[in-house]
């Protein structure tokens, strides 16, 4: 990317993730705070309707709606679907979109502090933008999830990605996750800013990139229920070493079932409430030193 | 009371509340762990329609919905409205039930620990088994809330009182809230067994009551929207005194409101995820030592 020229910042595209609901209706109330000389920059909210009724969508996840072929289909016509063919018309379209970057806030019931998730393509300038993030922020975290990403709202411009705050509850605010995460986004925009006066200097850098390898559900039934629960010991870990042979879950009679893989991997989105009916327990990761 | 004949254990009352909904299923399973001698056990879903939509209810607040007037009136027609008519013919007919006890199992995003909320009326036989409980559980607490507990579902029965477990995000199983909150309802049930056996020893003691005073909902716009947060130094501080003058909400844009009240109280339900709607940031407590 040569120079960034516009930029949107979305909130609310989960109607119950409260973090970037509110911050969006912040910096439309004070857009100064993300308003900078060198490009334009647009506030968004992703679902007014699911946070009217604080739900996390009305229909249908958002957040998966944006894969080319569905934005396409003219038969696709449930709530969620129709307001992502809304997006892309005023947004993109994916592909060609004049936006440079989206930032998708959200948040998550999982202990993700936190995070940057990196879509589709491992973009150079994505990659430094990481990695200072990652050395100025030491709590930023940087995950890399490919599949995912390609049918997310930030998709729909090339350079997008999401930021993932926790742990929070759903419909529910906390006021350090809210400031914190305040404080990334007006960072992000300082170093876009820098970015286009060329005042970024590129030293060579190491950064901790978590790649998804894939998602594990919960043990259950014939009937589908669910019959164990994130064990103790792996509840609020994310992104520390699981190592096999280390409990994963314990059933609800107190039965421990461990990690049966062959590596040690990192999991993340572990106990995340709005993954339950996708069937995920957490996600599993690889740690990767990329220089950058 | 006498003796104890019939007991009622619910859970999922409020459908995204999954420690006493899965509890419910566990001890339908293993109906053992709950049996005793001397009195009956039978459990009860209190909100299935909701559970299977992760929601906490369908259409209205069911544990709003027993008041005795709500009860008889023919008109009153939404679902939780018509389950809740239901649920009192099932046990009830509120005021002359033949059920002894209904203990409900609830969860909140607040951390309230392991809580005993007592209904309308502090019968000395509630007293006495909450008072032993927070002797033998240390981390049990107990409030007395009348006004509210007399519009839930526990209220159909002389003896009814709730569980609140937290803090937990809705939606999601905790594994250690789970078993905590397993313990505790076993130890009850001992409890009671050793009642009718007559070998509770009835020893003056003190228990520490914190009794609902108030409700504090978050500063609103004209609007109605909220205008800020829990303050970071009040989040996670149930039970804790809060003293004139101290912090209870941080604004969006960084200000401190402090609360002005005029002595010393201990707010409950901080930053409760379900009372956004209903204009409930805390509930105010003051605490008091009882004899029972």
């Amino acid at each position: 990317m040569n120079r960034i020229n516009k930029v949107v910042l979305v909130g609310g595209t989960h109607g119950n993730e409260f973090t970037g609901a509110y911050l969006i209706k912040k910096f439309e109330q004070y857009p100064h705070l993300i308003q900078r000389d060198s490009f334009e920059t647009l506030t968004f909210f992703g679902n007014p309707k699911a946070f009217e009724v604080g739900r996390r969508y009305i229909d249908k996840d958002l957040n998966r709606c944006f894969q080319i072929q569905d934005l396409e289909n003219p038969t696709l016509s449930s709530y969620e679907e129709i307001r992502a063919k809304d997006i892309n018309q005023k947004l993109g379209p994916k592909g060609k979109s004049q936006v440079d970057i989206i930032l998708d806030l959200h948040s998550t019931t999982s202990n993700m502090g936190l995070s940057i998730l990196l879509g589709n393509h491992l973009h150079p300038f994505n990659l430094q933008l990481a990695a200072y993030l990652s050395v100025n922020h030491p709590e930023v975290k940087v995950c890399w999830a490919p599949v995912i990403e390609s049918r997310c709202l930030q998709s729909i411009s090339e350079f997008g990605f999401a930021i993932e705050v926790g742990p929070v509850a759903q419909a529910v605010l906390n006021a350090e996750l809210f400031q914190k995460t305040e404080k990334l986004v007006e960072t992000i925009w300082d170093y876009l800013e820098a970015y286009n006066q060329g005042s970024i200097s590129h030293t060579n850098s190491t950064l901790t990139l978590y790649e998804y390898v894939k998602d594990i559900d919960y043990p259950r039934n014939d009937l589908g229920e669910i019959q164990a629960m994130i064990h103790p010991q792996l509840q609020f870990r994310d992104y520390e070493p699981l190592n096999p042979g280390e409990p994963m879950f314990l059933t609800f009679d107190g039965k421990e079932i461990v990690y049966e893989g062959e590596s040690t991997v990192y999991p993340i989105f572990i106990n995340e409430a709005a993954y339950y009916e996708k069937g995920i327990a957490m996600g599993l990761t690889e740690k990767r030193q990329v220089t950058v």
